[in-house]
């Protein structure tokens, strides 16, 4: 690939374009906002200057409301050798092309999976894909010459190519991502007129669940709009199961013994698919998760406890794969849990005590 | 405080006992198993010779079902002036107790947050409490002289102490905990049977989510059975809300404007109520979340480097407040965040790049 057309500055637009400049393909910018571009532009990105011969690759990334609309225009221009899309949802924006009866063998859609808080070029970034998933979506019909140009960008973009059908990365999405998203706020919500002494006892593990309910509702009505079915149907099942263990748990309460048993075996249905969907979760790396040991370290509240901990540690040889810092409620201490290979947890473990920390018994 | 009769040396029996006696106090250990007992007194936890008088203060920390029991029968023999369980479910053992008819004035519930996924007394460290919440529930009847000894014990096991009422309690830990890890279970049940390119996408976002659903469904049975009522009605609110959503995504499947208008605003009011609810989950040492600035460094997957980078930013003097790696997928590099109060970002930021770090930029 030796040029390339980014319509659309924003986030998405800009950083694939950061990352291509940075790789030395010649990068246009074009934005319905032309100041949008000119920002791009002065970024580094590339230039707002209009390419004067056809360019390998056309790349929209604008709204999913003015995909189907801004792709239509440039295949009926023939801008590039290439197109691709990289909105969020898949299955709508491809069925609005095929009404408009284009020709689309040259047109691929895809979808990086790398989203974050802020938008517009100037949060843009070269390493925004970095090891991050970016799902294509072919068909039959797409050109192999098409399909290797867009590999062609997701390796320069330095993330990791997922071939999947249009319908089934919109239903893989409502799954992993925006299913989740809704059931954390419901969780979240629950805490809205809680009472305050109740809220004081919140621990780690409310903590986990409701942090995604923070984010933005605007960027979130735009993008559950664009997916409503797979969603809802999700929601529905995740429904399906809250009726049922209400159920279970009205059964608990119940004076009669058999309704108690059935109701335990509800509660701990739910809880075994919980385990055996849980373990399914990729970890680092893409890969299962790995059982690490944790060493938990006492630390106080003064600059510089990490960094000696991490030092110590680096000294010992161990690599440290995940770290976790426990929060205490109303102290200046906690403790930091270190997550090494098995083999490792020993040597660390001797390691830090012998340097005089505070180790928590596993 | 100066005698303790710990009743149950599993996990927090054995716990409460090894902070008591690292503190000086006599703690006498006993457990319906004498082998259970002779374990904890082994590890330091106390002697398993019963008391030859009455002792301060009695701590029964057998499981839920034999909590009313056990210290019906440690009242009736008068074996201390005060008497205090660590059951994590408190509405149902006092009435229990209350129907036995039973002078309680001497008696107090209470709750030590801090639980962990093993269990035994080989699990337990006299650091388990420390900086957790411990709930006390006194009634009107609670003795003063009671209260102050089971306010000595919490301190002496450096937790937090929170006073409620019982039935408060469990709706409390109902609303924080219980509640949360069945919903946690069904998010996590719906990969259960998912397909592995799906399973491919998922990010941080569904993996906080879905943490908490890894833990011991036997465990979690019991903790449940114990509290049925509150986490019932609570999910049954949860119901509620996501039915009301399914209804607003299918509003958004309508080709009438109306009813996508109406969807949207439905969709955007729990995404708004999930927002107000999650600000109120404290975050570090128990206050509200501070808004930390994050330094994103990438990292190899090399032995070290985190020890470099927290050696590095130890002396750049800033203190980094938490830590969170993040996962790429199918590559043998990712970036680390560093969560920094904001005023210590730029420093930490310019120290990291003149040492030769790659940044995010921001």
């Amino acid at each position: 690939m030796r040029s390339a057309l980014v319509i659309g500055t924003g986030l998405i637009g800009t950083s694939a374009a950061l990352a291509l400049t940075a790789r030395g393909v010649t990068v246009h910018l074009a934005d319905h906002d032309p100041e949008q571009a000119r920002t791009a532009a002065a970024l580094g990105a590339g230039t707002d200057v209009a390419p004067e011969a056809r360019v390998d690759l056309c790349i929209v990334a604008v709204p999913p409301a003015h995909v189907a609309a801004t792709l239509a225009d440039a295949l009926r221009k023939g801008v590039a050798r290439a197109y691709l899309d990289v909105a969020s949802v898949k299955g709508g924006p491809r069925r609005e092309l095929e009404e408009l009866g284009l020709d689309l063998t040259a047109y691929l859609g895809s979808h990086p999976m790398s989203g974050r808080e802020r938008s517009g070029p100037l949060a843009a970034t070269g390493d925004l894909f970095e090891g991050r998933p970016w799902v294509l979506t072919p068909t039959r019909d797409t050109e192999t010459e098409v399909l290797n140009l867009a590999l062609e960008l997701v390796a320069l973009c330095r993330a990791v190519p997922v071939v999947m059908d249009a319908d089934a990365h919109d239903r893989a999405v409502a799954l992993v991502s925006h299913m989740p998203h809704l059931v954390s706020s419901m969780v979240a919500a629950r805490l809205e007129h809680a009472e305050e002494t109740a809220v004081r006892l919140c621990g780690q593990g409310i903590r986990d669940v409701t942090r995604i309910a923070a984010s933005d509702p605007r960027m979130w009505i735009d993008i559950l709009s664009a997916n409503p079915g797979p969603v809802a149907d999700l929601l529905a099942a995740v429904a399906g199961d809250l009726d049922e263990t209400v159920r279970a748990l009205r059964g608990l309460q119940s004076a009669d013994e058999d309704k108690r048993r059935e109701g335990a075996a509800g509660v701990a249905d739910v809880l075994r698919r919980g385990n055996a969907g849980q373990v399914r979760v990729p970890g680092k790396h893409g890969t299962a998760p790995t059982a690490y040991e944790v060493v938990a370290v006492l630390i106080s509240d003064q600059p510089g406890e990490l960094a000696r901990i991490f030092a110590d540690a680096g000294a010992a040889g161990v690599n440290v794969e995940d770290v976790r810092i426990e929060h205490a409620t109303g102290q200046q201490a906690g403790f930091v849990q270190l997550m090494v290979q098995p083999a490792a947890a020993p040597k660390l473990a001797a390691a830090l005590r012998e340097r005089g920390w505070a180790l928590r018994q596993q």
